[in-house]
């Protein structure tokens, strides 16, 4: 799977507020899928759709131990989420600062404030 | 608009190559909707819809000057999705490095590879 196609994925799995409630839970560690879906108000096809997009996306994983499915996060998919963020908000902030810098040094003098 | 609704819409405006192929454009500054949308091979009412995505996410600022319309991003809206993924990558890293040397002080001595 090709890098766009991850992000694309895994900015799809973070757009829902019961798939975020999901992650939110598992990065406090791996839990069973009872654990990570319960108490959230949905039907069973419905946890088992989100867990479907999470899991295509390469954000969770799943180990079937004997009966029971362990879910578990996958920090990589988060980080290369979090890097094309912090790239292209860092390329942005810089060129702002670089336009903010330039105006200042077109100000006359004595009125720097 | 509450702080979940803005990043459903944030992480759903980046889901889409299209969408972070502009974003990725206006990160190298402001530019006008024909800067910020052409080449990419597609319609306009396909340009118009990617545009009212990523505005009502936020996560881009349209500013009408006579008759044209400049694009710019907003960071803000980057760095509350990037902080979300950073916050939770590293409660599930800080999990995991505890599980590690949990493991690493039950293994005998000099078995510590």
């Amino acid at each position: 799977m090709n890098n766009s196609l991850l992000l694309d994925r895994s900015f799809l799995a973070l757009s829902h507020p019961i798939r975020r409630t999901i992650v939110e839970r598992l990065a406090r560690g791996p839990a069973s899928v009872g654990e990570a879906t319960g108490g959230l108000g949905i039907s069973k096809p419905a946890v088992t759709k989100h867990l479907k997009v999470l899991e295509r996306a390469g954000v969770v994983r799943r180990h079937v131990e004997g009966r029971t499915h362990r879910l578990e996060l996958e920090a990589r998919a988060l980080a290369r989420a979090e890097e094309w963020l912090e790239y292209h908000r860092r390329l942005w902030e810089a060129k702002f600062d670089a336009v903010e810098e330039h105006l200042a040094r077109q100000r006359p003098k004595g009125d720097r404030t």
